[in-house]
């Protein structure tokens, strides 16, 4: 039997997302379940996570499983992921054994792993989890990459679970400035989820520049085509908030400048007015905002809007645990 | 349902604490429960641990639950906890989404955030808990903070293990060097517990700069009005040690002198004799010695007391699992 | 009841190591047990580690226990070893306080501890465990130190699992280039246990500098003599792979220039055809490979050897999980 891995929702189909999203709405419900139940889950961080790891850790404990939690290069050795490699540098083993031997420990294998901001062009390859996917003899699951799936059904679920059916409404994907050039993995993700659901979304950020990788605009577009929605970008604040049903914000580094990160930042800072605020959302259609946490206060959102009963944040974090269960349960239960 | 946390034992009445002593000392007699089946519990780490974190973990285990130990700023995201700020320096999060999220995940919110020692008008606030406590849905417990209410219990239920009734025992807080200056949280907290069971409590120290916070010294004058014991500064060795039938030793460092920490040092160095030794010992009731560990030996205390029958620190950190399971177990149970 | 240890497997009978084996085998087999329910496990970690920690984790779970993962000096106190220290160094407590004190709450406590790199002669009296051994009161197990007891049963496993009765077998245990000076735990253990199970043994190794320490030689010409076994060493890598029923990789730094690595290092350097590869492995007898791993490829053995069907450090690997749940199961049982 082939494994089944979650490494991005776009190899899912969308009936196969809703049965999952439908699982989690289930796990919300009624919490305990015994689908882990004697399995093990091993979780390895590449970079930090706080909502990620708890909902990990404790989804599996509720299915009746137990998390084990690994920081390579920190408490654990370092990793290599080319092959052929004369390993005489820095890592102690190669991800051909790392992966091996996980999979004869654990029933699943959950990795986060950041980009390195320096190169995109081998960010974008997404080497690590693919590595682990191809050496693992057990599913793996992406916690965050250069997309970050989990969030999505996180995301989708608290959005239905406000607006029902979410074909047609207007999706608006805001840019925010950051001090720092962040990963574009929710961005890649919002608009795959959002162009799945159906929904017509807006890809809101200052210049061209800020316009996400291809590929994915690309997949956006399919995505939009094949369940009756469309994809636009947008450079006009108004025009985008207009009427929206949905804000989403995110901030990220603007990829043709990637590992020019100095060139970059004084257009980032020209744009600190994309902040969401009360004055923007009082132009949407009565809109939600969300935000894949963490978040800036008063740098991406303000105070006001974060704590506006329109701002579905918390649901979106607390449904991380859900789907969460529901993709471990149903990968599990391929075994 | 008002949330009922467990922040400093002030604020539990006399036959509140007697009831969570009693629970731990049944949990003692019969460990296992399951109180916490199928429930969650977040520890948050600002600072290291190795009792507190054992303790908690193993405590939630035993009673049916799990425990995720998080260290924010180290393996999950720095946080701000000031109200109001436009986050544009380190911390990734605002406290404000930190806890409202774990909250979702977790059924306990356990913390442990040492002062920072560099002005202690700013730690005594106790921003960090107290900002847990306004924002979480579900109940906070101390891990230590600027007083260490688990520690409390701990050590009441390791005295009346060897005393029985603690009325009008005499009890002696004694100061003991350290080579760095350190938290009075642990002595902040013998003083409330001590006079809470009604003894007569001597605070020992090398000079008046030593007084605890006078927030401490009321609760404490407090405490010995309505329980029946008293509460007293002395700077004789001889005069406190005689007749004692407890002896507690803490070092900390000297409030008048917070983050100027240079000049105390002198000072805290003159008083290298405050060390707990044999000789002093002998002039008590037969005393018990007790220290909340860790603890330098041959600094704080010889090894001849550490040794000795009447050293009843290891029962007092074993007590540390006991009470911790009585506290997590009422708390919950009140959801 | 005297505490039973499992320190090195010099102290365990080759029949109680046949039986620890047979337990193995039977949890490989059949997972799940109880034989944990309800107790806890310490892990300590005074080095990193990724098989070792997520086996011993998921094997605790496995038979309903729970292990608590703890780093001293990094997410715990630093700890003294030596007895009658006045402690105003780093150390924040004495190592009787903690192996006490974590006896007092686990039923097991597992230590990893690996040399300091200056000086053998301090190295080899393997103070961290033996201090653990006598201060704590549950039993204590080695998680490699200056042995590695629970790879050489996870390694036995494996060469049976392929081999079946191992007596008379020709193993080679080989020397390989690192680029840093490793531990000789695991050549010292592959000694133990090559001559407990009656094989002949090679060492082979560059030169007279890279035999092991005298204690290991000793105890291994003593395993071989009891157990119709011998032990040989050889410099000369034909004469050594010749009609090899195994072969075992390992580097480690020579003794005589232990703590004077820059002088150790040309010599090392001068012996990378010491790696494993095809060529070599075609002289064995149909020769198994394994290895303990981390294992940098391509410089300790080749990808060729690695990915050979003859490669069996994976299923040792694996074997890990199931002989420490086999010697968990054995000391918790007595208790």
């Amino acid at each position: 039997m082939t494994i089944r891995h979650f490494l991005t929702t776009q190899d899912w189909s969308r009936a196969e997302i809703d049965a999952l999203l439908e699982q989690a709405a289930a796990f919300k419900r009624s919490p305990a379940g015994a689908q882990l139940a004697g399995k093990s889950v091993a979780l390895l961080f590449f970079n930090p996570s706080m909502r990620t790891r708890t909902s990990f850790e404790l989804g599996a404990f509720q299915l009746g499983g137990h998390a084990v939690v690994l920081s390579p290069g920190k408490d654990a050795w370092p990793i290599e992921f080319e092959p052929g490699m004369v390993m005489d540098g820095e890592p102690e083993e190669h991800i051909a054994e790392v992966a091996r031997v996980l999979s004869r420990y654990a029933d699943l294998i959950c990795v986060r792993a950041f980009p390195k901001f320096q190169d995109w062009s081998v960010d974008r390859q997404d080497k690590v989890i693919k590595a682990f996917a191809q050496y693992a003899t057990v599913p793996v699951i992406n916690m965050e990459t250069i997309t970050h799936p989990c969030q999505e059904l996180a995301h989708a679920l608290a959005l239905r679970e406000h607006l029902g059916d979410l074909a047609k409404k207007k999706y608006v994907l805001t840019w925010t400035y950051h001090p720092k050039p962040l990963n574009t993995a929710v961005a890649n993700s919002a608009l795959l989820i959002a162009t799945k659901m159906g929904m017509d979304v807006t890809l809101l950020c200052p210049t061209p520049d800020y316009v996400l990788d291809e590929r994915y605009m690309e997949f956006g577009r399919l995505n939009a085509e094949q369940n009756g929605g469309s994809l636009k970008v947008s450079h006009d604040i108004e025009e985008a908030y207009s009427g929206a049903d949905v804000v989403y914000a995110k901030s990220w580094g603007a990829l043709p400048y990637f590992g020019r990160w100095e060139q970059e930042k004084p257009i980032r800072e020209a744009h600190r007015h994309f902040i969401v605020d009360e004055a923007k959302m009082a132009l949407t259609n009565h809109g939600l905002f969300s935000h894949c946490l963490p978040l800036r206060r008063n740098v991406k959102a303000t105070d006001a809007v974060m704590d506006a009963p329109y701002c579905i944040a918390i649901d979106e974090a607390e449904n991380r645990l859900h789907v969460q269960k529901a993709v471990m349960a149903t990968l599990a239960g391929r075994r």
